[in-house]
C-alpha cells in the first residue's frame, strides 16, 4: 500500500499552492455568491465505485500488452482498488464480477474491511463460455434459442445475487452480449420475447432492497443487431419488469452523435435511471479514461444530475467502466474519479436560479453564458482540499509514483501474458 | 393529365419484354415452390400516400432551384399527384399540409374524386411562421415555454383535424421543429413536459376513428437538441397519450448507423407503429429518393412488415417523404412509390419457414442466404405487370416522357422563382 | 454605436472583480511558472474576422425566425461588425461575400475606415443562382458539365478577386455546392477533373501576393457526394494549383467522430493549412457558436496551431462561420470570438517541454495531466484585461444590453420577412 | 477434401434449375443487349485473395467461441483454403500472415501446389507482441518514439518480403495499429514523421516488381487518433514512398456515412489504389461478410473499377478480410467470395454509355435508373455457370455440406481452446 509518510511528504510538497489556490478561488465563487465549503462538501460526499477488473491492463480484439505487476486474482485487485480509495478517498465500493472474482465471501469481506472497502454491483458474465456454464454462448445467452442456455444463463444471474448477498451488494448489473451478425441470423422480435422472459425469472428473484439494473449497448460483440441496442428497448425493459428495475447507462454505448445527456434527463423523468458507467469514448465503445476526450458533455450530463438532486426516487449508482490498454491502471482510475467528482462540482456552480431565468425568458446567449461561467472554473483545489481533509492526496498520481507501488508490487506478481492471438 | 393513346403506345412497346420477363419470372419462382400470381395480388394491393408538398422542387438552406412548371397551388399539385397515381396505380392518396394546403373542402374534394384521389393523414406546421398563427414559433411551438404560443400551436393542430374530416381523412400527424441549439438553451425535462401537456390536448380532441401519429427526428432544425429525438421519446409520448397514438418512423429521422428495422421491429411488438415516412439518406434527414442509397435496408425494414401482417391491430399508414432538389418531382415520387412495393415483393419473397429453421438452428449461414436469395430476385416483371392491370404503364417514366406532361405544365404555371437568400 | 459612457459604466462595474480574479491568476500561473503578461500579450494580439452574413439571422431549410433591427445591407452589416470590435477587440477585418454585399469600393473602404474595420477573404457564391449570372447551378457550378457554365462560374470568382483587391483584401475563399444527389448522376473523376480545370483558371489569374483558400465539405447541400468532400480531396486541389493554393477547415464539415485535430496537424505539416471557418456542431454542418458543443475539441485544434507557431510559412487565416438561429447574430459572435481567444490562450499554457518528455516517455498520464491542467484553467480574467487594454468592454455581452443597440437599429431598419416556404 | 463424386451429385442435382435460369437470363439479357456470355467470361476470369487467419473463428476483445475443427496451423488453413477455391473457382491465392503463418518455404510451395493455389501479399504482424520481435509494440511499431524499436518493426517487414520472395509472392500489406487513446499522449506530426522515416526504409528494400500496400483505418485499436487514419493520409504516404507504393480499402475503415467509392474513384484518378480488403459492416470495423449489410454500395464501389478497366496502370488487389465469429469460415469466405464476383458481375451490365449520357444531360432519374436496373438483375445464374464450368459447384455451400468436410477435420483437429479473459 501507500505508505503514510510517503503520503505527507507528497501533500506537504503541494500543500502551499494548494492553500494559495483554494484561498482565491474561495474568494472569487464569494464574489460569485458561491459558499466554497459548501460546495467542497459536496464534493467530498461524491463517491463512485470502481470495477475489479479496470485495474488489470485492457486490450483490444488485437492484442492486449500487459504491464508491470497485473493482479493476480481478486484479492490483488481488492489491494489496487484500495490504494486507489486510499488515495482519492473517492471511490469506497469495488463491483465485482462473476465468475471471475468467485473467492470465499467471508475472505473477500476480510480483505474489503481491511482496505477500507464495500462491494458495489455485481456483475454477471454469460458472454463468454465458462468451464462452471458449460452450455455455449456463441450464439446468446438470455435471449439463446435453446431454453436450457437461457436457464443456464438465469442460473448464473441468480448466483451473482446469492454471492452479492452475501457481501453486502445491493444491485445486479446484467449486460449481456446477444445479438446478431447477419440481417434474418434471428427473428428480433422472438429474440427480445425470450429475453424478456429469461431476465423476469432473474428479477423475481431479486430480493426486496435490491435493484436490477439493465444496461444497453448498440454494438459490439455483436455487429449487426443488439438485443438491448439502445435506451428505448432499455426502458421497455426496466418498465415491463417493475419498480426494482431501472436503466443503466454507458457513456459509450450510443450512436456516433447521439445526445446522451437528454437520455438522462428522459430516464430521470420516468423514473427509470439506474446509474452509469462512466468512461469517455471518440469512435465506438472506446472505455477512455472519463472525460479525457469530451469533458463538457460530462459536465452536462451532471447538470441533469445535479438539476435532479433531492428529486424523490433519484439515487443513481456510479462506476467507472473503463478499458486501461497504454497506461497504468490505478492511475487512470485515480485521474478518473476525480473527473466524475469534478464534473459533479462544476455542475454545482450553475446558478440554478439564473438559468431557469434564461430559459424562460429564451435568452439563449444567457443560459449558454451560465453553462460556461460554471465550466471554465478551475475547481481543482475544492477536489484536492476535499481529498487532503479526508486523508488522501493532493496529487494522487505524485504520490502513487513517489510510493512507488508498482515496482514494489511487481516484483511479488509474475509478469502476466501478452495476449492476442489471430483475433483480426 | 396522360392521354391514353400515348399510354397504350408506351405500353404496347414495353409488352413484349414484360411478357417474356414475366413468364421466365413466374417459371422460376415456381421452382421455388412460389406462385408468381399471389405475389403480383399483394403487389397491386399495396399502396402508399404521396405528400403534397413533395410534387413541388425541394432545397435546402443554400438555394432551390425550381423546374420548370412547378405546381402553383393545391389544385396544381393534386394534378400531379394525379399523374403520379394514373402511371404507378400505386398513390390513391394524399397527405395534405396545412395550411400550405388550405382550401375550401368542396373543391378539394371533387378535385380529388375527379383524379381518382383521396386523402391521406393531415399534416400540420408549427415549425414556421404563418400569418394566420400570429405567435412566433421562433423558440418552439407545442414545447414553448409561453402558455399562448402552446395554446395557438394546439389550435392550429384542432384546426387540421376539422379540416381533415371534412376531406375524410382520418390520421393527423405532428412533427415539431422544436428543440434547442445551445446546451442550457431549455431545461430538457420541463419541455417535455410542456410538450406532453400540449400534445394531450390535442389527443383529447382526436376523432374516435381517427389516429394520431408522433414524428421522431434526431436534429435538425434544432442542432443540440430536439424535443422528440428518438423513437425512446415517441414510444413514451404514444404510451402516455392512449390507444389511439402511435410512432411514426422517418427512414432519414435516425443516428448514423442505426439498425432502423430493429426499431420497427420494437415498435410493432409493442402495439406503437403508426407507419413511415419513406426516403432515403446517406448522411442526415437528406430525403433522397427511396431506395436510392440502400436498398438493402429497405427490404429489412419490409422484412419486418411483412412478418407482421396478419398480427392484430397491425395497420401501418405508408407515406413518401422526400425533397426532390435536382429532379422532376413525378418521376421521382413514381420511382419511389415502385421502390416501395418492389421492397414488399421482395420481402413477400422470403420463405418464412425456412427463414425460422436457420434461425432456430443458429444457421446464420442458411438465414443470410434466403434473405439474399429473396432481394437479389428481379420482381420488376411483377411490378410492372400490376401497374399494367391496374390500367398504369409499364414503364411510368418512359410514358410520362412520352405524354410530355412538364412541358405542357409549364405553358400555363408561371416559373416559380429561384430561392435561397443568405440562409448560409 | 455603443456610447463609450456606457461602455466606460459597464466597464467600472465589472472592473473590481476582473482586478481581484487577474491577480489572482497572474500569482497562480506564477506558480505554475507562466507570465499572464506574456499569455495576455498573445491574446491581444489574436484576432479573427468575421463573415459579412453572420450579423443577419440564420435559418434553415424549414424556416427563418428574423430577428430584431436585421441589417438591409453591407452597411448595416458593416456597422453590426462595427460594435462587434469595438466591444471585443478582436474582430478588425470582415469577410464579404459576392454577390450579396456588392457595393462601390470607395463606400465600403470608407464605411470600414470609419469603423476601424479592414477586409478579410472574400466569398464568391455559386450555390445560389443570381441574376448577374444568368445560367443555373442548378447541377452544379465549377463542375458543371457545361462549358459556358463553368466560365461563369470562373468569371464571377474573378469578379470576386478584382472587387477584393480594390478593398485590400488578400485572399480568396472558394466553396461549392457541387455534388449529386443519386448514385450515377455523374462520373466522379470526371467531374472532379472538370473541377479542377475551372478552379486552374481561377488560380491562374490570382494576384501575386493573394491566397487562394479551398474549402471541403462532407455533405449538404448535395446529399449522395459532394466534389470537394474532404481533406484528402482538398490536398489534392492544393497540390495541384500551386504554392499560393491552401485548405480551408471548417470545424463543421467532416464525418462523425473525425478527428479534426489531426487534419490540422497533417496539413500543418505538409503546407496547405490555409485557416479556418471556426464554428461548432453536433450532428453535421450545423454552424453552432464556437465552442458552444465541444471546448476541448476546440482546444485541441488549437494545441496544434500554438505548436506550429513560429513555423516557416505557418500563417492560417481565421474566421467564424456560424448560423445565428436563435440569438442575436452579435452577441453570439462576440462571445465566439472570445471563445477563439480563449481557445489559443487555454493552448497557449501547455508547457510544451513537459508534454514532449510525456510524450518521448509514453507517460500518457502525464501527457494527458498537462494537456488537461492547461485546458482547465480559467483564462477569462486574461481576455478580459486584453480586451479592457486596447479600449473594449470587461464583458462585451453585458456593455451591449446595456447599450441598447439592437433596439435603436430595429427604430430604423425594417423588420425583415419571416423565411421558409415549403423547402421541407 | 471435398470427394468428387459428392461434388458431381450436388450438381446434378442443381443443373436443371441452373441451366433453366441461366437460358432465361441470357433471353432476357439479349433483349437488353448485353451478351450473357461475355459477362460470364469475365466473372470467371475474376479472383480474388483469402485471408490464411480468415479460416479461424474470429472473435471479439470480449470473447472467441471457437468452432469445430479449426485449423490448427498454416497447412491446415491452406487446405481450408484449397476447399474453398475448390468448390467457388475464385480463390486460388492466399494471403499469410507473419509470424503466425511461418513455415519453411518449400512446404508451403508444395501444399499450396497440391491444392492449386498460389500466394497473394504477404502481411506483417507489429501490432502484437511476438517472441521473434522482443521490443513491445504496446506504445507503437513503426512510430514508436523509440528508434530500436522502429528498427525491429522494419527488419520484421523485410523479412515478410524475403518470406513472400521465396513464395512467389509480389506484394506486401502494411497496417499498423499505432496511434494514440489521449490527446496529447503523442505529437500527432512527429508520430507521423518517424512513421514515414521507418516505412521508407521498408519501401527502399522493396523487390522491383513488388508493390507496397499501406492501409488506412479511423480507429481500433488506437481509440483517439490512429496514425494512418484516412486515405489522406495514405495518399500522402504513397506519394512520398514512390510508384510502386499503393493505398489498400478497406471497406469497414472508415468514419460513419463516408462515400467509399467516392475515395476509390480519387485514388484510381491519382494512380494510387492498390487494391482492397473486402467485408462488411455497420458501425465499425465490423469485418462482416461482404455484401450482407450494405450490398449497393459494394455494386457501386465496383461500378468505379469496372469504369475504370483498361485504364493504364490500373491493376488493384483484392482480398477478404473479414472476421467469422458464428459461422463456418469457410463458408462464410466461399459466400463472400461469391459476393465480390456479383457484385463485379452487376457492375458489369451497367450500359456506360446510356450512363454517359444521362450524366451529360444532368438526367439524375435517367442515371439511378441505369444503375438500378442493372443492380437488380439476378445474376446467380452466371456466376453458378461459371463456377460449374470450371469445375466447382453450383451451389458451394450445399456441396460443402453434403461433403461434410468440417466434421471429418474436427476429427482429426482437435478441438481449440475458448478465447477471451477479461478484456473488457
Amino acid at each position: 500500500m501507500i505508505p503514510q509518510d510517503i503520503l505527507a511528504q507528497d501533500n506537504e510538497a503541494h500543500l502551499p499552492a494548494l492553500k494559495a489556490d483554494y484561498e482565491a478561488l474561495g474568494a472569487h465563487l464569494a464574489r460569485r455568491g458561491i459558499d466554497i465549503g459548501a460546495i467542497k462538501a459536496k464534493v467530498a460526499a461524491y463517491k463512485v465505485a470502481v470495477p475489479s477488473w479496470g485495474v488489470g491492463t485492457g486490450g483490444t480484439r488485437f492484442a492486449r500488452f500487459p504491464g508491470e505487476g497485473e493482479p493476480r486474482h481478486i484479492f490483488d485487485k481488492l489491494e489496487d482498488c484500495g490504494v486507489i480509495h486510499a488515495l482519492t478517498r473517492a471511490t469506497p465500493a469495488v463491483s465485482l464480477h462473476i465468475p471471475w472474482d468467485k473467492a470465499p465471501a467471508a475472505d473477500l469481506r476480510a480483505k474489503a474491511e481491511e482496505l477500507g472497502l464495500g462491494f458495489d454491483a455485481m456483475n454477471s458474465n454469460t458472454f463468454q463460455d465458462q468451464p462452471q456454464q458449460p452450455l455455449s454462448y456463441k450464439y446468446g445467452s438470455l435471449s439463446h434459442t435453446d431454453a436450457a442456455t437461457r436457464a443456464q444463463a438465469v442460473e448464473h444471474n441468480l448466483e451473482c445475487i446469492e454471492i452479492g448477498q452475501a457481501l453486502g451488494s445491493k444491485a445486479l448489473t446484467v449486460w449481456i452480449g446477444d445479438g446478431t451478425n447477419f440481417p434474418g441470423q434471428q427473428d428480433l422480435t422472438r429474440q427480445f420475447e425470450r429475453y424478456l422472459d429469461a431476465v423476469r425469472q432473474i428479477y423475481a428473484r431479486l430480493p426486496a432492497d435490491w435493484r436490477l439494473f439493465t444496461e444497453h449497448k448498440m454494438y459490439e460483440p455483436a455487429f449487426y443487431s443488439t438485443v438491448v441496442q439502445d435506451w428505448g428497448t432499455n426502458y421497455l425493459i426496466a418498465k415491463e419488469l417493475g419498480d426494482k428495475a431501472f436503466c443503466l447507462v454507458d457513456l459509450g454505448h450510443h450512436a456516433p452523435n447521439t445526445n446522451i445527456e437528454q437520455i438522462v434527463a428522459r430516464l430521470i423523468q420516468f423514473g427509470k435511471l439506474g446509474g452509469f458507467h462512466f468512461n469517455d469514448s471518440k469512435y465506438g465503445d472506446d472505455d477512455l479514461d472519463t472525460a479525457s476526450i469530451a469533458p463538457y458533455r460530462l459536465f452536462l450530463v451532471f447538470n441533469e444530475l445535479v438539476a435532479a438532486e433531492g428529486k424523490p426516487g433519484f439515487d443513481p449508482a456510479h462506476m467507472l467502466d473503463q478499458s486501461h490498454n497504454v497506461t497504468d491502471p490505478i492511475e487512470s482510475l485515480m485521474l478518473s474519479a476525480m473527473e466524475v467528482q469534478r464534473a459533479y462540482a462544476l455542475a454545482s456552480l450553475v446558478d440554478r436560479a439564473a438559468l431557469t431565468g434564461a430559459q424562460e425568458a429564451n435568452d439563449a446567449i444567457a443560459a449558454t453564458q451560465e453553462m460556461k461561467r460554471a465550466f471554465r472554473t478551475d475547481v481543482e483545489p475544492i477536489l484536492a482540499m476535499a481529498r487532503l481533509e479526508q486523508g488522501g492526496a493532493i496529487d494522487p498520481v505524485s504520490a502513487y509514483r513517489r510510493a512507488g507501488y508498482r515496482a514494489k508490487v511487481a516484483a511479488v506478481r509474475p509478469r502476466s501474458v501478452a495476449g492476442g492471438g489471430g483475433i483480426v
